[in-house]
């Protein structure tokens, strides 16, 4: 809903329902409404001309010129209480779109992405830890391929003397990795209905705080599809060089399977993470086990490495880029604490234990990766992965070498999937907190949210082919949107413990403050020591993120505020008005006592009074039925007509006195043969005349069924709507004519 | 008017009115319209609550919310005939646009093209011969710059050896002049009222000729544009060298600037073509008389060319080739014959003395010209044009050099308004017969054909930079349009003198016979022995523009037949009518005898019954304005819900139920969450139930200030009324909503 705060969200957490678009009214706009309705006189309503339930005519199922099918068919009755009904169920066939071209869109549609799926079908399916580790581990897991590799490829940019440097920065990465998985391990039973940065940072240090963290999360996410791609696609082209050249189109072609895979909704089928992931996992550490038995073999002698010149002087900034580079290493560790409501019951223990068993792996195959890769003496060169490479010294013969990239490519493939969900997820609360369009709120036929899909997929398509799938290029502006969502999240932790002061909460407060500064420490790192390479784009584009998201909850939040319902001004209570205008064709009542703004907010039937406007361009069948329209209404007619010269308006009064006079016509000579400008400044000088009227214009609106014949029309009409809506009090009805051809 | 032929076009000629958008209807359509007036009921009408002459409020000028000035200032009476007032005359102001960006452009607009223009203004301005020539010759003397040019650029092509045989070739060329000059001179006294070919040919030879004559003219003219401002700005460019890297740009420059000119109306202004065009004749005489006083110094003596290897042997084809390149030369020939209302009476005889002397000057320039470079033993070659070579040859000191040069530049750019003159009339020409899009006919505020221009320089800037602004690429396209235009010109003549049978009647359709012989012996060549370089476009072109014009005409015939006013069938005479229903919001009265086919013609006001439906989506300002809209209209009103879940709809229910359930109310579960499928299909539903009710939909629409906001908003207004575009019977009626952000 667009007025309310980031602040109400934790309350509905992380739970996903069809009917965010549609949110109840507030108790005082309840009370408002009811004190609206008590104003109203709608005098006796007329009968309905046609059962709206379509119940009289459900027997006889004659086939619509719209929809082709019997078109009582696609709505049944709503089982209401109590046997009672309550409305109509639309039928799924009720969605399927009108025209030709939109129907077999449709079929193609429903081919790819599958039938349509209820609201009833929106699953909260549970998952068993074996099953949950892989799923959400997957993102976090696939970095070690690229993660050693980023920090190396930073080192030996000062010579291959400075490669020694990656033990202590590993060791240090991994205490970086427990501080933080313990960090995180706190936040999950706090926030036991989801605990994403942007509800942690936002419910515990405000607004700003919460979309900076969402910015740096969007960025994250898009960076996530990007960079795992691209790591997946470099794991390919290392095994298969020829493919090198393909590499761009191979990754978008990758996307856009991911978009429909998840369109279509492979939310629902986690299982297929369950295998690759536990295959990675395998792989790598049979790679370590059968590495550390070959180093063993040669009394853990560390293999010299070729002779790199330097580039750089080895100096503390070089450093300091480094240990942020392989700092990449650490994302996705936040999936856990975002889907604890996945799990099953005690779902944040589950969640907690899961989570220790991801950091555990991780720093297993992050620090053994470190380890090995610097005992076989290798360093990052074009062309062919670390990993790769390593996998090639170790098993020289033998299908293993195979099997490590065929995994290593899978996974990272996959873990773009973390981004798929997540990123429309975090959409989905922005919006429903107002600072996201409302667009993202809505499930779309397959319960997915297409919306959110389709904008994550675009945006990472861009940056993929604009840095020409180069993992290395988009790690600098990786590592500072990661970062600044963590610390954003523990600094909001430690505020958390300080408001609650439950038992424990100082020891935990330290927990998640040891978490925030050096996650603090690694944005610093980050954002400074890459600021040259790209991390300036984050630097830049999250504060615009941000001012945007504010400006959106801005709109949405004037825009409730104007249409709130609100009581009618008690002054002139029902009494005062006059009721005999209901309704009726009869003579013009007093007018009321309001100024032209009253017009636009909600009115009282009784005290609208019309005058219907209808302007005529020539004399034939449109026009004629648009003022037979108009004339029907019963209401004050008049017609009007342009004319480029005086000859011409004379010509046209000739034969509106052949039609019989039957309206009232005003011709206005326009000397400057403009229709449209005249015609809304008439309009406005009637408005200016007698502001407490409504004027209702009837155009007629020739449908066209051919895209191209547009270009054969001035299309009056959409111009003159576009001209008149600004004009307040003007109402423009379009009659559609429908010719054959 | 749409449903007219081209042969009804000659009776009013060449003559423009700002009244062609408006056409009169036909005694057939009159008497329908009468008939139907007279079955028409309106009953009594009711007063109008504010007076349409705004007479009333002429004295008080508040100011208007829409156009910030006294509205009412805007509209004045029209003095009507014996001081009767007849409607009201639009002032200027009241065609400027609303919103503050549309102003801004205005100013801008204003600035450059100056202020409208009143139907008034029209002027029929009469010329001089001696003001007439210049602005009337300009393309065809001009041609003379790059003709002799085009001519010895494909000789070359054989060897300097072939060069001998350009002298033969102009003579050909000097004869074809001739005939087809004298050939013109007979087409004048015959069409007085302007002898386009596209008329005379559609005139004589049927509407198929007639369009293929304007399909050739139409590239003629684009490539008019294109070539003379290449070579004029080749002209420029051999002078001053360093501004070839620019050509290209400065050409679209100048075909943007002569747009401006002709957007402000630089027609009336043809004073500007007087000067250029003498200037360039006495240039280039002058030139001939001193080169010819140094030839004769030589004793007549050529100048041996210097020696160019062949690259191709010297065919028939290449000879062909040559012929039909010269040919350009006579581009604009018919310029005269275009414009004869334009010359002062007699306007026939002084139109024919201008063409004669037009094509003298032609033959003079054109042969001295080729004689000269001849002598000179000048051959072409990149960097300069051959007029250059030979000023510089000729005038090797002094500023005459620059003199030639120079009003040959202006003199091409120059050339090239005559296209801008011409095209646009074309088109309103074939607008008028329905036969190209209708905004063809709109004069602008400044009385020039907008849309025609616009089109004309898109189309030459989209050539001319395609090409690179190379004359000689465009030439072998040119020749073919023009000697199509004037083949089928002059064949029409023959057969109009065959019909008319005047006294002299064989020896005029002889003349115009060995005309049309002739252009179309070029027509043949051009299309042959170019058709590889670049003739088939236009072989190809033609036809398809033909094509083209054939399925406007159709679009326009059969939207004509279906809104052609029609008497109502007189089986249901007025008697059988419920004339009760007239006007009141009455119980229903008995479903007259229709189907739902005769919605969609014109209709009587008494037959049509009204059901009101309001779609709601949450009870807001919007909805109570658009409910309170709909109640309003006294006629019977259904509210419709759609919801995703029962729940919402449930809920729904309840907040109605507070309201005070003033309207009846259906709620439609909408499973798959799509709300305007749904919607359509209902209301398709609806009218399937009861065909014979006009169904207005009454839909709030949030008027947006800043076109970013749209981003926002799901625009369900927009969607809405494009889904029930195609169901017939149903009427869209927008409630704008102004919020005041």
């Amino acid at each position: 809903m667009a007025g309310r705060s980031a602040d109400d969200d934790d309350r509905s957490g992380t739970v996903v329902t069809p009917s965010a678009e549609f949110p109840p009214l507030d108790p005082a706009e309840v009370d408002a409404l009811r004190r609206v309705g008590a104003q109203w006189r709608t005098g006796v309503p007329p009968a309905l001309p046609v059962d709206p339930t379509l119940d009289r005519y459900r027997s006889r199922p004659a086939p619509g010129r719209f929809s082709r099918l019997a078109p009582i068919a696609l709505f049944r009755p709503e089982p209401g209480d109590r046997g009672r009904r309550d409305g109509l169920v639309a039928a799924e066939p009720a969605n399927r779109p009108d025209s030709r071209l939109g129907r077999r869109l449709g079929r193609v549609r429903r081919a790819v992405l599958g039938p349509p799926l209820t609201s009833a079908a929106v699953l909260h399916e549970r998952m068993r830890k074996l099953v949950a580790l892989p799923v959400l581990s997957s993102d976090l897991l696939s970095s070690v391929a690229y993660g050693p590799e980023a920090l190396l490829t930073v080192l030996v940019l000062a010579g291959s003397g400075a490669l020694g440097l990656a033990l202590p920065l590993s060791a240090g990465l991994v205490l970086l990795m427990v501080a933080v998985g313990i960090s995180y391990r706190q936040t999950i039973p706090a926030y036991p209905h989801g605990a994403g940065s942007y509800l942690v940072a936002g419910d515990n240090l405000g607004v700003g705080a919460g979309l900076t963290a969402a910015a740096g999360l969007m960025l994250d996410y898009v960076l996530t599809v990007s960079v795992s791609i691209a790591a997946g696609l470099h794991a390919i082209t290392s095994a298969l060089p020829g493919l090198t050249p393909f590499a761009v189109p191979l990754g978008v072609l990758v996307i856009l399977l991911l978009l429909a895979g998840n369109l279509r909704g492979v939310r629902a089928a986690g299982n297929i993470f369950v295998l690759p992931t536990y295959a990675f996992v395998v792989a790598v550490l049979g790679l370590l086990v059968v590495g550390y038995l070959r180093a063993a073999g040669r009394g853990f002698t560390p293999v010299a490495p070729p002779v790199v010149p330097a580039a750089e002087g080895l100096g503390l900034l070089l450093v300091l880029r480094a240990f942020a580079s392989g700092a990449v290493s650490m994302t996705g560790i936040e999936a856990v604490s975002n889907a604890v409501p996945a799990f099953r019951p005690t779902e944040w223990r589950n969640a907690r234990t899961t989570l220790a068993w991801m950091v555990a792996m991780l720093v297993v195959l992050f620090a053994g990766l470190t380890l090995l890769i610097h005992l076989a003496g290798l360093v990052p060169r074009p062309g062919e992965t670390l990993l790769s490479q390593l996998a090639r010294v170790t098993f020289p013969t033998g299908p293993w070498y195979a099997v490590v990239q065929a995994t290593t490519a899978l996974i990272l493939l996959l873990a773009a999937n973390t981004a798929f969900n997540d990123f429309p997820r975090l959409l989905f609360f922005m919006a429903r907190a107002g600072h996201a369009p409302r667009r993202f709120l809505h499930l779309g036929d397959r319960l997915a949210f297409g919306n959110g899909l389709v904008a994550l997929s675009g945006t990472a398509i861009m940056v993929f082919v604009a840095f020409g799938g180069h993992t290395e290029g988009l790690i600098p502006l990786y590592a500072v949107g990661v970062f600044l969502a963590f610390t954003l999240s523990q600094s909001g932790m430690v505020v958390h413990w300080r408001r609650h002061r439950d038992a424990g909460w100082r020891r935990r407060a330290l927990v998640n403050g040891v978490g925030a500064v050096l996650s603090g420490l690694v944005l610093l790192t980050a954002a400074v020591a890459k600021f040259t390479e790209g991390a300036w784009v984050v630097v830049v584009a999250v504060p615009l993120l941000v001012l945007l998201f504010h400006r959106i909850h801005r709109h949405y939040r004037n825009l409730h505020a104007a249409l709130a319902l609100q009581p009618p001004p008690t002054g002139g209570g029902p009494g005062a008005r006059p009721p005999s205008v209901a309704g009726g064709p009869g003579p013009p009542a007093a007018v009321p006592e309001h100024g032209p703004g009253s017009v636009e907010g909600e009115e009282l039937p009784q005290e609208l009074r019309h005058l219907v406007v209808v302007p005529v361009v020539r004399l034939n069948r449109a026009s004629m039925r648009a003022l037979a329209y108009a004339v029907s209404l019963g209401r004050p007619t008049l017609a009007v007509h342009l004319a480029p010269e005086d000859a011409e308006a004379d010509r046209f009064r000739e034969q509106w006195r052949a039609w019989g006079d039957h309206v009232r016509l005003e011709t206005i000579v326009s000397p400057y043969r403009a229709v449209i400008g005249p015609l809304a400044h008439y309009l406005a000088a009637l408005h200016a005349a007698a502001p407490e009227l409504v004027l209702t214009v009837v155009v007629p609106a020739v449908v066209l069924r051919r895209p191209w014949h547009r270009l054969l029309h001035s299309r009056t009409e959409q111009r003159l709507r576009r001209a008149l809506r600004a004009l307040p009090g003007v109402v423009v009805t379009s009659i559609p004519i429908h010719v054959p051809e």
